[in-house]
Protein backbone atom coordinates (compact mmCIF):
# COMPACT_ATOMS: atom_id res chain seq x y z
CA UNK A 1 0.00 0.00 0.00
CA UNK A 2 2.24 2.40 0.63
CA UNK A 3 5.33 3.57 -1.73
CA UNK A 4 8.42 2.17 -1.51
CA UNK A 5 11.63 3.40 -1.23
CA UNK A 6 15.10 1.53 -1.93
CA UNK A 7 18.70 2.36 -1.03
CA UNK A 8 21.01 -0.42 -3.27
CA UNK A 9 24.68 0.05 -2.69
CA UNK A 10 27.50 -1.35 -1.06
CA UNK A 11 28.70 -1.81 2.86
CA UNK A 12 27.75 2.22 2.88
CA UNK A 13 24.41 1.20 2.09
CA UNK A 14 24.52 -2.30 4.24
CA UNK A 15 25.33 -0.34 7.57
CA UNK A 16 22.77 2.88 6.60
CA UNK A 17 20.34 1.48 9.83
CA UNK A 18 23.25 0.95 12.49
CA UNK A 19 23.54 3.35 14.85
CA UNK A 20 22.86 7.15 13.37
CA UNK A 21 22.70 5.58 10.20
CA UNK A 22 21.13 7.59 7.12
CA UNK A 23 18.67 4.94 5.90
CA UNK A 24 16.95 4.74 9.32
CA UNK A 25 17.02 8.64 9.40
CA UNK A 26 15.51 8.22 5.97
CA UNK A 27 13.02 6.05 7.44
CA UNK A 28 12.02 8.34 9.52
CA UNK A 29 11.66 10.94 7.43
CA UNK A 30 9.24 9.54 5.54
CA UNK A 31 7.45 7.94 8.44
CA UNK A 32 3.69 7.00 7.80
CA UNK A 33 4.47 7.86 4.27
CA UNK A 34 6.69 5.27 2.50
CA UNK A 35 8.63 2.29 3.04
CA UNK A 36 12.22 2.46 2.83
CA UNK A 37 13.98 -0.93 2.04
CA UNK A 38 17.76 -1.43 2.38
CA UNK A 39 19.62 -3.31 -0.60
CA UNK A 40 22.78 -2.68 0.76
CA UNK A 41 25.74 -5.39 -0.35
CA UNK A 42 29.12 -5.11 1.48
CA UNK A 43 31.83 -5.33 -0.69
CA UNK A 44 30.19 -5.30 -4.36
CA UNK A 45 31.61 -3.29 -6.61
CA UNK A 46 28.78 -2.47 -9.94
CA UNK A 47 30.01 -5.52 -11.99
CA UNK A 48 28.55 -7.85 -9.34
CA UNK A 49 25.52 -5.88 -8.75
CA UNK A 50 24.31 -6.43 -12.34
CA UNK A 51 23.61 -10.17 -10.73
CA UNK A 52 21.44 -8.93 -8.78
CA UNK A 53 19.51 -6.71 -11.10
CA UNK A 54 16.52 -9.04 -12.11
CA UNK A 55 15.95 -10.42 -8.62
CA UNK A 56 15.90 -7.20 -7.19
CA UNK A 57 13.91 -5.24 -9.34
CA UNK A 58 11.68 -7.84 -11.14
CA UNK A 59 10.58 -6.71 -14.67
CA UNK A 60 6.76 -6.47 -14.84
CA UNK A 61 6.12 -5.60 -10.79
CA UNK A 62 3.28 -4.67 -9.88
CA UNK A 63 4.71 -2.43 -7.48
CA UNK A 64 7.88 -1.17 -8.37
CA UNK A 65 9.93 1.36 -6.03
CA UNK A 66 8.92 5.28 -6.04
CA UNK A 67 12.49 6.14 -5.45
CA UNK A 68 15.89 4.61 -5.51
CA UNK A 69 19.25 5.33 -4.98
CA UNK A 70 22.14 3.57 -6.40
CA UNK A 71 25.46 4.12 -4.72
CA UNK A 72 28.60 1.95 -5.40
CA UNK A 73 31.78 3.33 -6.86
CA UNK A 74 33.46 2.80 -3.59
CA UNK A 75 34.74 -0.58 -4.21
CA UNK A 76 34.90 -0.50 -7.83
CA UNK A 77 37.94 2.42 -7.22
CA UNK A 78 39.88 0.05 -5.29
CA UNK A 79 43.45 -0.07 -7.21
CA UNK A 80 45.16 -2.90 -8.92
CA UNK A 81 48.11 -4.42 -7.21
CA UNK A 82 46.75 -3.49 -3.68
CA UNK A 83 44.82 -5.24 -0.97
CA UNK A 84 41.47 -5.10 -2.23
CA UNK A 85 42.13 -5.17 -5.99
CA UNK A 86 39.34 -8.45 -6.13
CA UNK A 87 36.90 -5.63 -6.26
CA UNK A 88 38.28 -3.05 -8.91
CA UNK A 89 36.29 -2.56 -11.96
CA UNK A 90 37.62 0.00 -14.69
CA UNK A 91 36.02 3.49 -14.04
CA UNK A 92 34.48 2.76 -17.79
CA UNK A 93 33.02 -0.24 -16.93
CA UNK A 94 31.56 1.17 -13.52
CA UNK A 95 30.07 3.94 -15.43
CA UNK A 96 28.54 1.78 -18.27
CA UNK A 97 27.99 -0.53 -15.18
CA UNK A 98 25.79 2.11 -13.31
CA UNK A 99 24.02 3.08 -16.88
CA UNK A 100 22.75 -0.34 -17.05
CA UNK A 101 21.26 -0.42 -13.49
CA UNK A 102 19.46 3.24 -14.35
CA UNK A 103 18.23 1.69 -17.61
CA UNK A 104 17.22 -1.57 -15.79
CA UNK A 105 15.28 0.87 -13.18
CA UNK A 106 13.44 3.36 -15.58
CA UNK A 107 12.15 -0.67 -17.72
CA UNK A 108 10.53 -1.60 -14.41
CA UNK A 109 9.16 2.13 -14.15
CA UNK A 110 9.72 4.80 -16.29
CA UNK A 111 8.47 7.13 -13.15
CA UNK A 112 11.20 5.66 -10.72
CA UNK A 113 12.98 8.59 -9.17
CA UNK A 114 16.19 7.56 -9.20
CA UNK A 115 19.56 9.51 -7.83
CA UNK A 116 23.09 8.26 -8.28
CA UNK A 117 25.36 8.49 -5.44
CA UNK A 118 29.04 8.98 -5.51
CA UNK A 119 31.34 7.40 -3.39
CA UNK A 120 32.82 9.50 -0.38
CA UNK A 121 36.42 10.58 -0.37
CA UNK A 122 38.84 8.72 0.99
CA UNK A 123 41.30 9.41 3.89
CA UNK A 124 44.09 7.49 2.97
CA UNK A 125 45.61 7.46 6.67
CA UNK A 126 42.61 6.45 7.55
CA UNK A 127 42.63 3.39 5.50
CA UNK A 128 46.52 2.77 6.10
CA UNK A 129 45.59 2.34 9.81
CA UNK A 130 42.69 0.18 9.13
CA UNK A 131 44.66 -2.25 7.62
CA UNK A 132 47.49 -2.15 10.02
CA UNK A 133 44.59 -3.24 12.26
CA UNK A 134 43.48 -6.17 10.26
CA UNK A 135 46.77 -6.85 8.32
CA UNK A 136 49.43 -6.11 11.24
CA UNK A 137 52.77 -5.84 9.59
CA UNK A 138 52.11 -7.30 6.34
CA UNK A 139 50.24 -4.56 5.77
CA UNK A 140 50.92 -3.00 2.31
CA UNK A 141 52.71 0.45 2.65
CA UNK A 142 50.08 1.97 -0.05
CA UNK A 143 46.42 2.29 0.79
CA UNK A 144 44.29 0.18 -1.25
CA UNK A 145 41.82 2.55 -1.96
CA UNK A 146 43.35 7.01 -2.82
CA UNK A 147 41.38 9.96 -2.81
CA UNK A 148 42.36 11.14 -6.20
CA UNK A 149 41.37 7.30 -8.11
CA UNK A 150 37.89 7.86 -5.81
CA UNK A 151 37.76 11.18 -7.15
CA UNK A 152 37.48 9.86 -10.97
CA UNK A 153 35.13 7.60 -10.42
CA UNK A 154 33.07 10.06 -8.61
CA UNK A 155 32.97 12.64 -11.45
CA UNK A 156 32.03 9.52 -13.67
CA UNK A 157 28.89 9.29 -11.78
CA UNK A 158 28.30 13.01 -11.69
CA UNK A 159 28.34 12.75 -15.76
CA UNK A 160 26.56 10.23 -16.24
CA UNK A 161 23.68 11.98 -13.99
CA UNK A 162 23.29 15.03 -16.54
CA UNK A 163 23.53 12.63 -19.71
CA UNK A 164 20.63 10.72 -17.98
CA UNK A 165 19.02 13.92 -16.58
CA UNK A 166 19.13 12.59 -13.21
CA UNK A 167 19.97 14.13 -9.87
CA UNK A 168 23.06 13.08 -8.01
CA UNK A 169 24.93 13.58 -5.17
CA UNK A 170 28.81 14.74 -5.15
CA UNK A 171 29.65 12.68 -1.62
CA UNK A 172 33.49 13.16 -2.68
CA UNK A 173 33.35 17.16 -3.17
CA UNK A 174 30.43 18.56 -0.69
CA UNK A 175 32.42 16.29 2.20
CA UNK A 176 35.37 17.99 1.18
CA UNK A 177 34.26 21.40 1.45
CA UNK A 178 34.56 20.84 5.18
CA UNK A 179 38.16 20.76 7.20
CA UNK A 180 38.57 18.16 8.89
CA UNK A 181 36.26 15.53 7.15
CA UNK A 182 39.04 13.18 6.93
CA UNK A 183 37.93 11.79 10.48
CA UNK A 184 34.52 14.56 10.83
CA UNK A 185 32.67 12.12 8.61
CA UNK A 186 34.45 9.13 8.08
CA UNK A 187 35.50 6.54 10.58
CA UNK A 188 38.10 4.15 8.88
CA UNK A 189 38.82 6.53 5.94
CA UNK A 190 35.81 4.94 4.11
CA UNK A 191 32.89 4.21 5.92
CA UNK A 192 30.69 6.98 7.62
CA UNK A 193 31.06 8.23 10.94
CA UNK A 194 27.19 9.65 12.44
CA UNK A 195 27.90 13.38 10.78
CA UNK A 196 28.91 11.52 7.75
CA UNK A 197 25.61 9.34 7.88
CA UNK A 198 23.91 12.28 8.85
CA UNK A 199 25.50 14.29 5.69
CA UNK A 200 24.09 11.78 2.85
CA UNK A 201 20.76 11.50 5.42
CA UNK A 202 20.25 15.78 4.61
CA UNK A 203 21.41 15.41 1.15
CA UNK A 204 19.11 12.57 0.38
CA UNK A 205 16.14 14.00 2.02
CA UNK A 206 17.33 17.71 -0.43
CA UNK A 207 17.29 15.67 -3.37
CA UNK A 208 14.44 14.04 -2.86
CA UNK A 209 12.39 17.28 -1.93
CA UNK A 210 13.55 19.14 -4.91
CA UNK A 211 12.33 16.07 -7.09
CA UNK A 212 8.59 15.45 -6.28
CA UNK A 213 9.35 12.92 -3.14
CA UNK A 214 8.75 15.46 0.06
CA UNK A 215 7.64 14.02 2.66
CA UNK A 216 5.62 16.87 3.95
CA UNK A 217 3.57 17.04 0.71
CA UNK A 218 2.60 13.03 1.17
CA UNK A 219 -0.21 12.05 2.65
CA UNK A 220 -0.38 10.02 5.77
CA UNK A 221 -1.19 6.29 5.00
CA UNK A 222 -4.36 6.92 8.18
CA UNK A 223 -6.04 9.42 9.96
CA UNK A 224 -3.64 10.91 12.66
CA UNK A 225 -4.89 10.38 16.42
CA UNK A 226 -5.34 14.17 16.51
CA UNK A 227 -8.18 13.90 13.45
CA UNK A 228 -9.59 10.87 15.31
CA UNK A 229 -12.98 11.64 17.65
CA UNK A 230 -12.68 9.16 20.34
CA UNK A 231 -16.50 9.04 20.64
CA UNK A 232 -16.97 8.09 16.93
CA UNK A 233 -14.09 6.82 15.66
CA UNK A 234 -15.39 5.50 12.57
CA UNK A 235 -15.95 8.71 10.87
CA UNK A 236 -12.37 9.47 10.57
CA UNK A 237 -11.41 5.60 9.30
CA UNK A 238 -14.36 5.69 7.20
CA UNK A 239 -12.85 9.04 5.37
CA UNK A 240 -9.47 7.87 5.01
CA UNK A 241 -9.65 3.93 4.87
CA UNK A 242 -12.65 2.08 2.98
CA UNK B 1 11.92 -12.04 -1.69
CA UNK B 2 12.99 -11.30 1.31
CA UNK B 3 10.95 -11.92 4.62
CA UNK B 4 9.38 -9.28 6.49
CA UNK B 5 9.02 -8.69 10.03
CA UNK B 6 6.11 -5.86 10.32
CA UNK B 7 6.10 -3.92 13.75
CA UNK B 8 2.64 -2.92 14.40
CA UNK B 9 2.04 -0.30 17.23
CA UNK B 10 1.70 2.91 18.93
CA UNK B 11 3.84 5.90 18.89
CA UNK B 12 6.40 3.87 20.25
CA UNK B 13 6.82 1.92 16.92
CA UNK B 14 6.71 4.70 14.88
CA UNK B 15 9.34 6.62 16.65
CA UNK B 16 10.95 3.19 16.22
CA UNK B 17 13.66 4.07 13.38
CA UNK B 18 14.47 7.59 15.32
CA UNK B 19 17.94 7.66 16.59
CA UNK B 20 19.06 4.97 18.60
CA UNK B 21 15.53 3.44 17.99
CA UNK B 22 15.19 -0.13 18.42
CA UNK B 23 12.90 -0.75 14.73
CA UNK B 24 16.36 0.22 13.13
CA UNK B 25 17.98 -1.43 15.61
CA UNK B 26 16.01 -4.51 14.73
CA UNK B 27 16.22 -4.01 11.06
CA UNK B 28 20.34 -3.92 11.10
CA UNK B 29 20.43 -7.42 12.97
CA UNK B 30 18.39 -9.02 10.28
CA UNK B 31 20.42 -6.97 7.12
CA UNK B 32 20.14 -8.88 4.44
CA UNK B 33 18.07 -11.48 5.98
CA UNK B 34 14.61 -9.86 6.35
CA UNK B 35 13.00 -6.32 5.95
CA UNK B 36 11.81 -4.35 8.54
CA UNK B 37 8.53 -2.37 7.83
CA UNK B 38 7.01 0.30 10.95
CA UNK B 39 3.60 0.27 10.87
CA UNK B 40 3.38 2.11 14.11
CA UNK B 41 0.72 5.11 14.87
CA UNK B 42 1.09 7.48 17.48
CA UNK B 43 -1.70 8.02 19.35
CA UNK B 44 -3.68 4.99 18.56
CA UNK B 45 -4.99 2.34 21.04
CA UNK B 46 -6.11 -0.79 20.13
CA UNK B 47 -9.77 0.07 19.59
CA UNK B 48 -8.58 2.40 16.46
CA UNK B 49 -5.84 0.15 15.58
CA UNK B 50 -8.35 -2.62 14.56
CA UNK B 51 -10.03 -0.13 11.69
CA UNK B 52 -6.09 -0.89 10.07
CA UNK B 53 -6.29 -4.47 10.02
CA UNK B 54 -7.58 -5.24 7.05
CA UNK B 55 -5.90 -2.65 5.41
CA UNK B 56 -2.13 -3.39 6.48
CA UNK B 57 -2.64 -7.27 6.85
CA UNK B 58 -4.92 -8.19 4.00
CA UNK B 59 -5.99 -11.46 3.96
CA UNK B 60 -5.35 -13.79 1.01
CA UNK B 61 -1.95 -11.88 0.31
CA UNK B 62 0.71 -14.17 -1.15
CA UNK B 63 3.13 -12.95 1.67
CA UNK B 64 2.56 -12.28 4.52
CA UNK B 65 4.95 -10.89 6.94
CA UNK B 66 6.68 -14.06 8.84
CA UNK B 67 6.92 -12.06 12.10
CA UNK B 68 5.15 -9.42 13.55
CA UNK B 69 5.17 -7.56 17.15
CA UNK B 70 2.33 -5.97 18.77
CA UNK B 71 2.65 -3.29 20.72
CA UNK B 72 -0.29 -0.73 22.22
CA UNK B 73 -1.71 -0.63 25.78
CA UNK B 74 0.16 2.66 26.80
CA UNK B 75 -2.73 4.82 25.30
CA UNK B 76 -5.31 1.86 25.97
CA UNK B 77 -4.03 2.87 29.37
CA UNK B 78 -5.03 6.43 29.59
CA UNK B 79 -6.98 7.59 32.39
CA UNK B 80 -10.94 8.86 32.27
CA UNK B 81 -11.60 12.05 33.68
CA UNK B 82 -8.07 13.32 32.39
CA UNK B 83 -5.96 14.82 29.81
CA UNK B 84 -5.91 11.91 27.79
CA UNK B 85 -8.92 10.39 28.08
CA UNK B 86 -10.23 10.33 24.94
CA UNK B 87 -7.20 7.50 23.69
CA UNK B 88 -8.76 5.50 27.19
CA UNK B 89 -10.19 1.78 26.08
CA UNK B 90 -11.15 -0.42 28.82
CA UNK B 91 -8.34 -2.83 30.16
CA UNK B 92 -11.27 -6.00 29.48
CA UNK B 93 -11.85 -4.28 25.52
CA UNK B 94 -7.73 -3.53 25.22
CA UNK B 95 -7.23 -7.65 25.86
CA UNK B 96 -10.62 -8.58 23.41
CA UNK B 97 -9.06 -6.23 21.10
CA UNK B 98 -5.65 -7.84 21.03
CA UNK B 99 -6.97 -11.31 20.99
CA UNK B 100 -8.45 -9.88 17.74
CA UNK B 101 -4.94 -8.23 15.99
CA UNK B 102 -3.68 -11.94 17.40
CA UNK B 103 -6.80 -14.19 15.42
CA UNK B 104 -6.53 -12.08 12.49
CA UNK B 105 -2.88 -12.05 12.02
CA UNK B 106 -3.22 -15.96 12.24
CA UNK B 107 -5.86 -16.03 9.77
CA UNK B 108 -3.28 -14.22 7.53
CA UNK B 109 -0.81 -17.24 7.80
CA UNK B 110 -1.03 -19.74 10.28
CA UNK B 111 2.44 -19.52 10.77
CA UNK B 112 3.26 -16.05 11.73
CA UNK B 113 5.17 -15.54 14.74
CA UNK B 114 3.42 -13.06 16.34
CA UNK B 115 5.15 -11.34 19.38
CA UNK B 116 2.80 -9.43 22.23
CA UNK B 117 4.65 -6.47 23.74
CA UNK B 118 3.38 -4.66 26.86
CA UNK B 119 3.26 -1.07 27.24
CA UNK B 120 6.27 0.09 29.42
CA UNK B 121 5.87 1.20 32.93
CA UNK B 122 4.63 5.01 33.51
CA UNK B 123 6.76 7.63 35.38
CA UNK B 124 4.33 9.88 37.23
CA UNK B 125 6.83 12.49 37.49
CA UNK B 126 7.95 12.40 34.15
CA UNK B 127 4.34 12.98 32.55
CA UNK B 128 3.35 16.03 34.94
CA UNK B 129 6.72 17.23 33.61
CA UNK B 130 6.02 16.71 30.43
CA UNK B 131 2.40 18.26 30.88
CA UNK B 132 3.83 21.41 32.30
CA UNK B 133 5.77 21.48 29.70
CA UNK B 134 2.90 21.45 27.04
CA UNK B 135 -0.14 23.22 29.16
CA UNK B 136 1.38 25.34 31.34
CA UNK B 137 -0.16 26.05 34.54
CA UNK B 138 -3.29 24.58 33.36
CA UNK B 139 -1.95 20.71 33.70
CA UNK B 140 -3.69 18.82 35.31
CA UNK B 141 -1.96 18.06 38.94
CA UNK B 142 -2.72 14.62 38.47
CA UNK B 143 -0.90 12.46 35.70
CA UNK B 144 -2.92 11.57 32.39
CA UNK B 145 -1.67 7.59 33.31
CA UNK B 146 -0.60 6.07 36.20
CA UNK B 147 1.72 3.37 36.78
CA UNK B 148 -0.18 0.95 37.90
CA UNK B 149 -3.03 1.28 35.94
CA UNK B 150 -0.86 0.82 32.97
CA UNK B 151 0.54 -2.43 34.98
CA UNK B 152 -2.84 -4.09 34.87
CA UNK B 153 -3.17 -3.63 31.06
CA UNK B 154 0.66 -4.77 30.89
CA UNK B 155 -0.40 -8.30 32.97
CA UNK B 156 -3.66 -8.85 31.14
CA UNK B 157 -1.18 -8.30 27.73
CA UNK B 158 1.09 -11.35 28.88
CA UNK B 159 -2.39 -13.03 30.45
CA UNK B 160 -3.66 -13.12 27.06
CA UNK B 161 0.41 -14.49 25.24
CA UNK B 162 -0.36 -17.41 27.85
CA UNK B 163 -4.10 -18.38 26.63
CA UNK B 164 -2.89 -17.56 22.74
CA UNK B 165 0.60 -19.66 23.10
CA UNK B 166 2.41 -16.95 22.18
CA UNK B 167 5.66 -15.42 23.47
CA UNK B 168 5.59 -12.05 25.23
CA UNK B 169 8.10 -9.12 26.22
CA UNK B 170 6.82 -7.86 29.89
CA UNK B 171 8.32 -4.35 29.23
CA UNK B 172 6.31 -3.19 32.13
CA UNK B 173 8.19 -5.69 34.69
CA UNK B 174 11.52 -6.13 32.98
CA UNK B 175 12.03 -2.01 32.81
CA UNK B 176 11.06 -1.38 36.88
CA UNK B 177 13.87 -4.19 37.86
CA UNK B 178 16.56 -1.92 36.98
CA UNK B 179 17.27 1.00 39.58
CA UNK B 180 16.49 4.46 38.15
CA UNK B 181 14.27 3.26 35.00
CA UNK B 182 12.32 6.17 35.57
CA UNK B 183 14.64 8.64 33.58
CA UNK B 184 17.35 5.18 32.40
CA UNK B 185 14.61 3.83 30.57
CA UNK B 186 11.71 6.96 29.21
CA UNK B 187 12.01 10.10 28.16
CA UNK B 188 9.28 11.96 29.23
CA UNK B 189 7.92 9.65 31.25
CA UNK B 190 6.04 7.25 29.03
CA UNK B 191 8.37 7.08 25.29
CA UNK B 192 12.04 5.40 25.11
CA UNK B 193 15.74 7.10 25.76
CA UNK B 194 18.79 5.50 23.74
CA UNK B 195 18.75 3.23 26.87
CA UNK B 196 15.02 2.41 26.72
CA UNK B 197 15.25 1.04 22.76
CA UNK B 198 18.28 -0.67 22.95
CA UNK B 199 16.26 -3.17 26.06
CA UNK B 200 13.38 -3.71 23.76
CA UNK B 201 15.81 -4.39 20.98
CA UNK B 202 17.69 -6.72 22.75
CA UNK B 203 14.03 -8.52 23.90
CA UNK B 204 12.51 -8.28 20.56
CA UNK B 205 15.54 -10.31 19.60
CA UNK B 206 16.09 -12.84 22.39
CA UNK B 207 12.28 -13.78 21.99
CA UNK B 208 12.85 -14.20 18.00
CA UNK B 209 15.62 -16.41 18.12
CA UNK B 210 13.87 -18.43 21.12
CA UNK B 211 11.13 -18.48 18.53
CA UNK B 212 12.92 -19.77 15.15
CA UNK B 213 13.47 -16.50 13.31
CA UNK B 214 17.25 -16.38 14.44
CA UNK B 215 19.48 -14.01 12.41
CA UNK B 216 22.75 -15.92 12.21
CA UNK B 217 20.52 -19.03 11.61
CA UNK B 218 19.08 -17.35 8.45
CA UNK B 219 20.43 -17.46 4.83
CA UNK B 220 22.17 -14.41 3.37
CA UNK B 221 20.23 -13.33 0.22
CA UNK B 222 23.01 -12.74 -2.26
CA UNK B 223 26.42 -14.10 -1.82
CA UNK B 224 28.74 -12.40 0.79
CA UNK B 225 31.70 -10.63 -1.12
CA UNK B 226 34.17 -13.05 0.47
CA UNK B 227 32.13 -16.06 -1.71
CA UNK B 228 32.47 -13.94 -4.85
CA UNK B 229 35.83 -15.11 -6.72
CA UNK B 230 36.73 -11.68 -8.34
CA UNK B 231 38.34 -13.74 -11.78
CA UNK B 232 34.66 -15.55 -11.95
CA UNK B 233 32.04 -14.12 -10.20
CA UNK B 234 29.50 -16.19 -12.03
CA UNK B 235 29.91 -19.04 -10.55
CA UNK B 236 28.81 -17.64 -6.82
CA UNK B 237 25.50 -16.12 -8.19
CA UNK B 238 24.55 -19.11 -10.54
CA UNK B 239 24.74 -21.20 -7.43
CA UNK B 240 22.82 -18.90 -5.63
CA UNK B 241 20.66 -16.98 -7.70
CA UNK B 242 19.59 -18.28 -11.21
Amino acid sequence: MRPQIVLFGDSITEQSFGSGGWGAALAHTYSRKADVLVRGYGGYNTRWALFLLHHLFPLGSAKPPVATTIFFGANDAAILGRNSERQHVPVEEYKENTRKIVHHLKECSPTMLVVLITPPPIDEEGRKEYARSVYGEKAMKLPERTNEVTGVYAKQCVELAKELGLPSINLWSKMQETEGWQKKFLSDGLHLTEEGNAMVHQEVVRVFNEAWLSAPDMPYDFPRSSEIDGKNPEKAFLQQCL
